[in-house]
C-alpha cells in the first residue's frame, strides 16, 4: 500500500494487505501502530511489549506477575482440509501465538463464532468438536464466547476469533527481537506442510492424499525446549513461512541469518508438490511449528530435548546468527548463496 | 433450533442462533457448552466463573488476583451510524462486558480486522481512529491483534473482534446470577437507543436525525456505583435489549422481577420510532447502558453516584426483586400487569 495522504480517498484495501508480509506490515506501521500506541499510558499501565513491538503478542504486568495476550481471526478456506479444520487451527494457532512468547501454559481461550446463515448445524458441531479436542491436547479451557450469524453472501461459511490470555512471571515472556549473533537457529520439523497441502486440496490434485497439514498446537514442545536452554527468540512460522519470520527475527534484532538449505527439513512429498504449484515451503504457512534462536553452547541440548517431544523428530539445527548483512536471510544452497528474501504476502489467501 | 440427532444432517444455521435470544442459547446450551466444559481441568485451572454460566464474561484465577476475560466479534451494518460506528461499539462493547463483570480498568484490548477487499482504506482509517478515541476515553490499550482480507463477496465489509482482559482483586468480580429478593433494579439511562436508532437509519426514515445510538464505554460509570453501594448483579443489555438481559438474570438467581413501566426511562423520539417500526425498545439492543440489581438499602446511593457521571443523569430504579413468579419480569401498565418476555432473539440483524 502506497500511502499518499492527497488520494488516500482512492486507495482500496487488496488481499496483499491480509497477507502477513511487507504489504501487511505497511498498512499496520502506517495506520493502525501509530493511532493504538500509548492509549492506555493514562491509566498506569506498562506495557512490557506492546503494538509497535509486532510481536505475537502482547505482554503486560499484573500483579506480582505479567498476563500474555494474543488474538487471531481465523478464514481458512476449505474448512475441513487434510490434517484438520478451521476449529483445531484457531486453537492451535492461538496456543501456539502463546507459546512462542514463551507461555506455554494458557490460562485460557475465548472463541467467537461467526457463522454464515445457512450452513449445516453437523459443520458448525464437527468444528466445535475438533476446538474441544484441540484445546484438551494443549491443556487450555475455553471458558467465554460470542456467536454471530452473518445472512447468506455476507460471510462466507465460518469464521473463528480466539484470543488467549496466560499469567506468567515476569520474566518468563521470549520476546521475537532478542536474537544475538553466534545464536543457532532451530526449527521444530519440517516446513511448508500447512500451505503446500491447502493448496493441493483447493487445486485438487491427486497427491493430496499423501499431503497433510501440520496443524497442531506446540506448547508441550517449547515448554520442554525453554527446560533445555536459553532460547532468544521465538516465532511460529506462520503466514509467508519460515522465510517471514526470520526475516522479521533478523531485522528486529539487527542481525544476519545465514543458513545451510540442505538442513531445512521439507519432506518429499511436500517438496515435490512445491514445485509442480510452484510454490516455496519455505515461504508458505506452518500451523504446528516453531523456529527459535538458541544461544550456541545450548544448542545441541535444546535439539536432543524437541527430539524427544512428539512432532519434534524432525528439529534441525538450519544455520547461524551473524552479525554480517543485517536484516538479511541468506541461504548456502550448496552450488552458491542467495537471499531468503522476506515474501510480500502469504502467496495463498485464506491459508488460516 | 430442535435437535433430533436422527434429522441433525438435515439442520442449518438461522440468522435466530445469532441473535441473542432462546435460539441461540439452544445452540450453545446443546453443542457449545457441553464440548467445551472441563477441557482445562488438567491443567489445574480453577474457573471461577466459566463457560457453563453464559455470564458476559470468564473469572480464572491468576497469582494472588483474578483474570476477567471476554470476547465479542461485531458485524454491524451500516459500519457509520448515527452516534457511532463499529470502531466505537466494538471497543465499547469489550469494556462494557467487562466493567459489567466488576472489572472497571482493563488490562488491555485486542483488536482483530477482517475486511473485505476494495473496502477503501478511508473507511479503514476511520475505523481505527474511532477506535483508539474510544480506548482513550475507557483508558485502556489495545496492544496485540491481527488483520485478515477476505476476498470481494467473501466477507461484507468489516468485521471487528475484541477480545478484553482485566487483572483484578480476587473477590472483584460480578456475576450477573446474584440477584437477592428485595433489591431494586436500576437501569443507568434510556432504553432501546441503539436498535431503534440503527433500524431507522438502515429503513430511510425521516426521523433518523433526532435518533442516534447509545454506544459509549460504561466502565466509569460502573465504577461509581460499585464505590457507592452492594451491586448483586450486572448485565449491559445488548442483543434482546433490557427484556433479554432481565429474563436471564432472573432466570440465572430463580427469582422474580416487578417493574413498573412508567419508571423505565425511554425518550420520546426513541418510543414514537419504535411504535412507527414495530419494534419494544425494552427488547432491541442498548450499547451504552447497565442493568443492576442493588441491595435495598444502597439504591438511593447508587443511583445519586450515578446520576452524577456523564451518560447516567436518566438512571432509574424501575423495579424490584421478588421471590414470586421466579424467573419471569412482570411489569406493570398502569392498566394491568403482563410479562415482560425473552425475546427469542435480538429482533434485527447485525444490531452489533
Amino acid at each position: 500500500m502506497t500511502r499518499d495522504t492527497t488520494e488516500s480517498d482512492q486507495e482500496f484495501v487488496t488481499l496483499a494487505h491480509g497477507a502477513g508480509g511487507g504489504a501487511m506490515r505497511s498498512l499496520l506501521d502506517e495506520l493502525v501502530v501509530p493511532q493504538f500506541t500509548g492509549n492506555g499510558a493514562e491509566t498506569g499501565n506498562d506495557t512490557l511489549v506492546g503494538l509497535p513491538e509486532l510481536d505475537d503478542g502482547a505482554v503486560h504486568p499484573a500483579g506480582e506477575g505479567a498476563l500474555v495476550i494474543t488474538t487471531d481471526s481465523h478464514v481458512v478456506s476449505p474448512r475441513f482440509f487434510p490434517g484438520g479444520d478451521i476449529g483445531r487451527l484457531a486453537v492451535a494457532g492461538t496456543v501456539n501465538d502463546l507459546a512462542v512468547m514463551g507461555a506455554t501454559t494458557p490460562t485460557a481461550l475465548t472463541c467467537s463464532l461467526v457463522i454464515e446463515e445457512g450452513v449445516p448445524t453437523a459443520d458448525v458441531e464437527r468444528v466445535i468438536e475438533s476446538m474441544a479436542e484441540t484445546a484438551r491436547q494443549a491443556g487450555v479451557p475455553i471458558s467465554t464466547g460470542d456467536t454471530k450469524v452473518m445472512g447468506n453472501g455476507e460471510i462466507d461459511g465460518i469464521l473463528i476469533n480466539t484470543a488467549g490470555v496466560a499469567y506468567v512471571d515476569r520474566e518468563q515472556p521470549v520476546p521475537d527481537a532478542g536474537l544475538e549473533p553466534g545464536d543457532s537457529i532451530i526449527v521444530s520439523g519440517s516446513m511448508g506442510d500447512h500451505g503446500i497441502a491447502l493448496l493441493a486440496e483447493r487445486e485438487g490434485f491427486d497427491f493430496t492424499g499423501a499431503l497433510e497439514s501440520d496443524v497442531a498446537p506446540v506448547n508441550d514442545l517449547v515448554n520442554v525446549a525453554l527446560d533445555a536452554g536459553r532460547i532468544t527468540a521465538m516465532k511460529d512460522p506462520t503466514r509467508g513461512g519460515l522465510a517471514n519470520a526470520l526475516n522479521e527475527m533478523a531485522g528486529k534484532a539487527d542481525v544476519g541469518i545465514d543458513l545451510t538449505e540442505e538442513s531445512i527439513p521439507v519432506s518429499g512429498p511436500i517438496a515435490s508438490a512445491g514445485e509442480v504449484l510452484g510454490i516455496d515451503p519455505l515461504s508458505v504457512a506452518n500451523e504446528g511449528k516453531v523456529v527459535m534462536g538458541v544461544t550456541p553452547e545450548d544448542a545441541e541440548d535444546v535439539l536432543a530435548a524437541i527430539h524427544t517431544v512428539p512432532g519434534g523428530e524432525d528439529a534441525a539445527i538450519i544455520g547461524q546468527v551473524t552479525d554480517d548483512h543485517a536484516g538479511r536471510v541468506v541461504v548456502d544452497t550448496g552450488f552458491g548463496r542467495r537471499y531468503l528474501s522476506e515474501p510480500e504476502g502469504e502467496p495463498l489467501p485464506r491459508i488460516c
